[in-house]
């Protein structure tokens, strides 16, 4: 029998990290993931452990590298755990890290809030010879009550949506893209573009907020979107919808220069 | 066979209403539910249906009533279904609705942003001769990062936790009060308590935010503070903490003039 | 200010025991919740911990009594726990105990596979001089093609609900009932009651199967059952419905003999 | 700029059939996805919409296609849908179909109570030139209380897990494989695999019910097996667990003849 791939590791780690500045505290705070792949195949044939670390283990390293001031930034975080396994361990071939970043709202010097739903995410792909990192966001809820349309499209046998001329536009955008550029930067760009975009469909929308990071962001060669369409249903009262969570529409495209 | 008690009613109906200004739209999103007690025993004995209002109906009476300005605070929107339903049905004796109202961000005149995880919360029991109106929060997630202490308590055979002078301090506070005080001003005083009490427990807190709302809010009577403590457990690096959801402490009070 | 009630304590502790026979072994799985009222004022208006006994202890605790054999029914164990509490803390005066119970099927002596998604429930409430104890279920889903109607009911301006002489009827039932019975019995009249029954309405459903509970276990004084109407939507084709979790309507009754 | 794969469909549309048979009900619940490729740059680009299917058709069209007998069994229905969106479309290169079925335990000839927790699922991939179609289960939790070990691994300085000659192995498997086998005898060679296995470790029983399943099954070449390690941790009572759901160990492979 062929083992045609294989990875293990640690999944949903959560920790945090408070940095003491003199004047406020910083707090980070993160789930991680960590997928080893190698020469592992004689722990799955013969129940052989002696070149399996415990994924108790790399939950404990997680935790130490946490003190490390690279734990500020998602993407350097994973770059420093992706380098401790390879480094450590020379039967390990490649290592994934998947970072998800909750977002605190600063109150004072000491306190925070709840900052928005979404979560600030890094995605790392580290072999002997080659590094792989992207960013990106998961959850980012944005909607507009006017200026998206869906009108002329494609009908069967089967079709029974009434074309709309100006409808709420509501989604949860996946976002994930490779190349060094300001997150917030990305995020507001992100944002005005959906915000500002005459939308003939969610394709439409999703095709302008690549465009326009693709344009503002030169070190950003490509980028991952994804958009759910949360659709708000009309009701026979004009300005009164129904939101609804399933089904929905979604849309998906991988942009580059 | 006795009933001791017994209501009816349509439980999570999400809807949501435009409202257009000159300059700007508004949107109103919420969860609803509504409950009816009344002379409905028929309906459980013999399956008689000639008193049962559908909870169909239910639901289409919150979308055609969320046409009425009173959606703008879920206070009063509560209060119009309230209402309506003790008006138009002799045989009901007594509405309870629950509005969870979603909190969405404005970033521009007509687009939006999710707004914090946080919920906004009316309860009204309205009854052929009494009104309750309860205003709240469900939700709300504060942390800090230092200010808060656990020491002097009570330590039996099975007590291993450590005395701790300077501690993590989060949770995720759920408030109800009576009485008529404007919403956001009532959650800055509990944001800035929480973030300002030199905190011996999370009862301590808990009794400060009381506090503090009793005394800035004349009108409000009484105010419900459950607050769950939502554990960073500390690790052996000083500055690293694993966040938990569970087991958490929770603490609950009432409390009033 | 005065301090209307209280209560501290821990909740979702999630404690498992094995209890080995020898030709098997017994699974116990639950979460337990446990919160105490009772001389702590002093706590909420001093931060004054003497006689605050830290959560986490609580914790411990549950895990200590789960090697008792009274682990093996959720009643026992609840009153084990309630009984620790009041016995060693004078100045307690009352513990609820909120015990969900996990459900397993056997596969064989030793192995398990998850059993049906419902929970096993006992909520325990004991103070100086009196104990509660209640039993129950949470989250029972059932479900039955034919043998259900909803018609002749009231209507109004917005009731635009068909009639609908058979249609499906699910329900996801919550029940909690006083008095000594055997759980799977309980549960097996639950069930063949509303497979049985003849339904005009969830009302008229939920009225029959707590006569049929009351009926047969004599020991049972009370119950409380609590059923939404999961709607499975018609569609134009006749025999493909659509399944729906909200908005659903919310059927609520107690009865008493 | 290039749009380097794009797709777009509808996601959780949830549907019901009732097949009736004269002596009982059949009843199939399931969650239905659907993606499209093909000619849509011009949506992108120019917000086109001529050739843009909505993905409300998507839905009508999942539910038309339920009155067919092949929704009998998740892939038959996955080919189904596959085809119906390839044969009307043109344009459509490929069609991705994802179907999670809901199990339900029959009660008698026409109710039912739900099913176990897990989901058996369907992928299908269909384009002008090939067909994938894969089988599977999600979430399917197993769990025994001997017969696992986890010795003699790899350690570093970050390492603390203790060994373990006999300890709780709880997982929540995902499958998915390719070739015509029956379903439910699948899952019977997983689970008493799981169940019989002197386990040395997850990736140990992992490639274990894998080898199982491609004995037994010869039409099966191919199994994809997903196994997070569900810990219950030891507490310093021998038969007392912690179960906890994150973090989790996470093993995967994909195992071929």
């Amino acid at each position: 029998m062929n083992i045609v791939e294989n990875r293990y590791g640690k999944s949903k780690v959560r920790v945090a990290r408070i940095v003491r500045h003199k004047d406020r505290h910083d707090f980070h705070e993160m789930t991680v993931s960590i997928a080893l792949e190698g020469d592992f195949e004689s722990s799955y044939r013969d129940g052989d452990n002696s070149l399996v670390l415990p994924t108790d283990t790399m939950k404990n390293t997680i935790y130490a590298l946490a003190d490390d001031p690279a734990v500020e930034q998602p993407e350097s975080f994973g770059m420093l755990l992706a380098r401790h396994f390879l480094g450590h361990l020379r039967h390990v071939s490649s290592v994934k890290i998947d970072i998800c970043g909750h977002l605190w709202s600063r109150n004072d010097r000491f306190s925070f809030t709840a900052g928005p739903p979404h979560r600030r995410i890094a995605k790392i792909e580290a072999s002997r010879d080659k590094v792989s990192v992207e960013s990106g966001v998961s959850g980012y809820l944005m909607m507009k009550t006017t200026g998206s349309a869906f009108e002329g499209f494609l009908r069967d046998e089967y079709t029974t949506l009434p074309e709309a001329s100006d409808r709420i536009l509501a989604t949860s955008l996946d976002a994930l893209w490779s190349g060094d550029a300001n997150w917030d930067d990305v995020m507001s760009v992100i944002t005005d573009t959906f915000a500002g975009h005459a939308s003939k469909s969610v394709q439409h929308t999703l095709y302008a907020i690549g465009e326009a990071v693709l344009e503002r962001f030169e070190n950003i060669e490509r980028i991952r979107l994804t958009m759910p369409n949360k659709h708000y249903l009309p009701t026979k009262h004009a300005d009164v919808f129904i939101p609804t969570d399933e089904p929905h529409g979604l849309i998906e495209a991988v942009l580059s220069r």
